[in-house]
């Protein structure tokens, strides 16, 4: 019985592993010249209709601060929300690789749209670190989806002060198939300029891609990286990964069973509402995460067999997230059990 | 047909793909509290005779320059060989991660012990970047290895100064082979703090481990990782190839096998050798390399059927390195090739 | 006609300048260890009743950041208030020499108490970048002081939860003068651990000393201090400034001019506020600087003769601050000028 | 009697106390914005012969280092000489604010032209950190100058593969006069990029320049500046030195006799050598530095009198250094006692 932990509890999809196993043949040149890593990045061309540069690193954490190291001085900064990853989960990643953050309010996980424009006052000033980068995470830590006009908006007041736009897309693909669009209407058309692209919590062993869609950033990117310790030797097994990921829409299908769990999850939970006053939906249902408030008992009976992790600790608010590997029956099992705690 | 270029241009290990294969039933915590991290943490235990404490990182660069910046603050140096990894090819990884490298004189790739105290001569001057480890690498990027003797030697002086001793150990399993020894003898009982313990060159898909004797260095160990952009989410899949290397004493017939294939390459090249003056074996082989002067007409044709890099494009002094999938008949063609060269 | 711009438009005081002179005599051993620097030291141990050691550096951005570099790791964060200096006016110095800026919801300048243990809560998750330093500015940026009694709270609080306390004292002197204590009283017996003392806004040419009361903190700042580029090489020249400033309480005289100045500026516009609406004391006086909103028309007029900050620009709360050399009758001045502009 | 030391064991030069007392009149603006900096920013213009910008910071450490960081990213590197100041007596402030260091061969301090090449053939490589400056001590460590033709040619090897050239000039006034040249002949008419115009060691209180003459470089300086805490608030101070330190040729009045000191101190000394063989002069004399072997006992001996430093312990080499208050009957004096020693 699978839990709702997390999306990087699950292991490797079938189709990742058999693409590693694919590649695992004869010697191949290291540290990204191979033939795999070279057919990959057409295949990311194509998905971005954009001649963008793509390059593989180990995680998540070094996908978004060597994005923004790509974007921005060290004496720089990055504007983000007060929930966002980097702030609350990168151990000062951020910090130490790029540059200052500062932490912007938000609502439902999405930074409030109004308040940018404050951070941008001090434009000149040389003891104000200049904000470089505006970084959203898409879908939010909060499993809302900015929507497209929402991207627009943002992207044209970031090009209009000489910022930077930054997704921290870690599970980009389920914002993709939420919205219902493509990558080249949410990213490229909307000018965002570099993309932390998501593998690990999408069924990977381990992966991620950094895609530079502004020429701009990525000059030096090559040594950013291998300075950074982000250099894969035998790159080709990253590079195999993305390749099945992005081949017949493997992604989009992903997505949507992580999705479609999600959903399922959110419908029974909803139902479950009706009947008690102690359990609440806290968050609109957006990607592959359920936002709940459940009381401290029930949450720990349920955790005995279904892990998952309480958001906040004061509101016992929890968060609920399904996986490419989540079935109907587990969600249902979790439903009963929580059910017979009321 | 494979080439000499490096052992990491080959691919994974049947032994570690299956052990990776094994690993993917379900979920299990992620960031290194699952089951098969736990179990592989008291192999190394094991191994090394002693509670050490390991890491699981994702590259060799990361495993030495976390090392390093475990066991110095950064206005502190780190002195290595002028030929190491750590000051030649990193990119500056060091200096960014860890701190300040001082460089000492070598022969056949190891530091010249004598030359070592010189560099400790400014203690407690604040103008003079305090030297806090010795870094040696085992084997060296010339193929040779440092003895038991040695190793011992620096390690006292080491701690007659106050220093840290670490071992860059990329292929350390090919030095245990070689001095037909075991990690407790060479690592543990010489007294080591800190090593970095290569995979990804024998025989992984990618992963290595950060080994920890010194309980001293271990304090802040996970967050400099995670700062670091180092900490493996999904780290069952290094855990299981290190199970399944450490198991059996795979490690020790993986590199028996590239030291076969290494020798039977030198040997052959020897022979060529008492054909014509134009070739000349350069290092001791006490590793799965041969260095070998070629000359550049010959290097240009070899090339065309199997890669190797120059390792000193002055002299055309060359590197050929071989693989745990280096097969004898490619040795035999390769030296085929080059006799029908002379 | 001075205006209020800030105590550090001044230039250097009487004593101060002669104090220089006084020590321009002959060679002395450069970088901390002449004559003059060792006693000065001896003085700041009187101040503080307690073993202290004091460091010289060049400004006050320098004695901020280097105390945080000496009591955290790069990968730890610094609780400080939303207003601080340390965030909003060091161009990202905190972040580059020392780690993650963490900022707190403040009151008149003020880290607002209840809201520090919420940033405790996440103790040993390697996620969460962990406090090692609490932060206060003394008096803060908006002329406050914290009370002793805040300050001991705030200094439990700290120990309870193993964190540094440290205080941003660019105008400690005035805080001392306002609160009628003594350093004795308000750091040493409240368990701060680290002071940055300033020396420039105070009638100094140059320099700031970071006093050290926690002797864990100062096993390595020599070395901090080099690498940082902060080692003064003639440093006499602050120690000089220093030792005139401590001696026969100098450095309360001058405070005392500076707080009488604020007071007079404070009564004479808390008359004026009387005549009109339009302008509003923002801020309790408790330092050498007065904040009041002024209309827009109002600030362009008067900053034609006396120059001074507009605070917010929003708001239009501007900032008037008085020095060691404001005279009186610049104050009645400035107050004759805005009363003829209502 | 003073020794010879250093050239910051000396005070303040009476024209430059005179300077700063001249800027000490009522309220400037601070941060740089003073008519005091404007105007001495025009007086380095002159002197150059160029629009060059100009930076005041503290100390020669933070020159160097800034000027550094405006010229290289963090993953590139600075070639300088194995002797110089940045890699032996800077305790990792360049790696630290910059980025890799990579030595060079020299010979009486000064680099040896035809090894720079070797360090330039693995451009593009990513394992290498691609070298992106050439750093030069004028007049160096060892008290030589680089001929006008030398760094001609060293400049047009740095253009010829697009590296900036850097001087560390901490006593660049001592070689101007000793080759009878000026500013625009030996720096910009020769193509240099950046240089760190040195003040302490001549006789200012404190305060050295970064003065730029490749607008490539300025883009970001006063970002750069203050996020390193090297932003002077009281500038003036620094502005008016430096303003009468150019004036007049006073920075060549004061090198004419610090050379001179050292001149007389070579003459007499040489005159000792022919009296016996344990003292020898070790190199050229081309500063306000004398540098000859000692033997041991005269050098305890003479230490009681004459502070000066032994420069290399093995073989007792000692550096001898005048300054713009040697007076000649402290060198005789010198002379004297040394002989009594024989």
């Amino acid at each position: 019985m699978k839990g709702f932990g997390s999306d990087n509890h699950s292991g490797i999809h079938p189709v990742m592993l058999q693409a590693m196993i694919d590649g695992n043949s004869d010697h191949v040149p290291s540290y990204g010249t191979d033939r795999y890593s070279e057919k990959t990045a057409v295949q990311f061309q194509d998905l971005f209709a954009s001649p963008v540069d793509t390059y593989f690193v180990y995680n998540g954490t070094a996908a978004n601060v060597l994005s923004l190291q790509a974007a921005m001085e060290r004496f720089e900064s990055v504007l983000c929300s007060d929930v966002s990853h980097l702030h609350i989960d990168e151990c000062g990643a951020p910090e130490f690789f790029a540059g200052k953050i500062q932490t912007l309010p938000s609502k439902n996980g999405k930074i409030i749209f109004s308040e940018i424009e404050k951070y941008l006052i001090r434009k000149g000033d040389q003891h104000y670190s200049q904000p470089r980068v505006i970084s959203i995470t898409q879908p939010t830590e909060l499993g809302t989806c900015y929507s497209l006009d929402e991207i627009q908006e943002i992207s044209l007041l970031a090009k209009k002060h000489g910022l930077f736009l930054h997704i921290d897309g870690a599970r980009i693909s389920n914002a993709i198939h939420y919205l219902n669009t493509t990558f080249k209407t949410m990213v490229t058309d909307k000018g965002v300029d570099i993309v932390s692209f998501g593998g690990t919590k999408n069924g990977f062993a381990f992966g991620e891609a950094v895609v530079i869609l502004n020429k701009e950033l990525k000059k030096d990117f090559k040594f950013i990286r291998k300075q950074a310790a982000q250099l894969p030797s035998k790159s080709r097994f990253i590079a195999q990964q993305f390749s099945a990921y992005l081949k017949d829409e493997t992604y989009l299908k992903i997505a949507a069973h992580s999705l479609k769990m999600a959903e399922l999850l959110h419908h029974e939970l909803a139902k479950v509402c009706l009947l008690t006053d102690l359990i609440k939906i806290t968050q609109p249902r957006q990607s592959n995460a359920v936002f709940a408030i459940l009381p401290k008992k029930m949450i720990k009976a349920l955790r005995e067999n279904f892990f998952f992790y309480v958001w906040n600790e004061s509101t016992t608010e929890c968060r609920l997230m399904t996986s490419w590997d989540t079935k109907p029956e587990e969600v249902h099992e979790f439903i009963l059990q929580l059910k017979n705690l009321i």
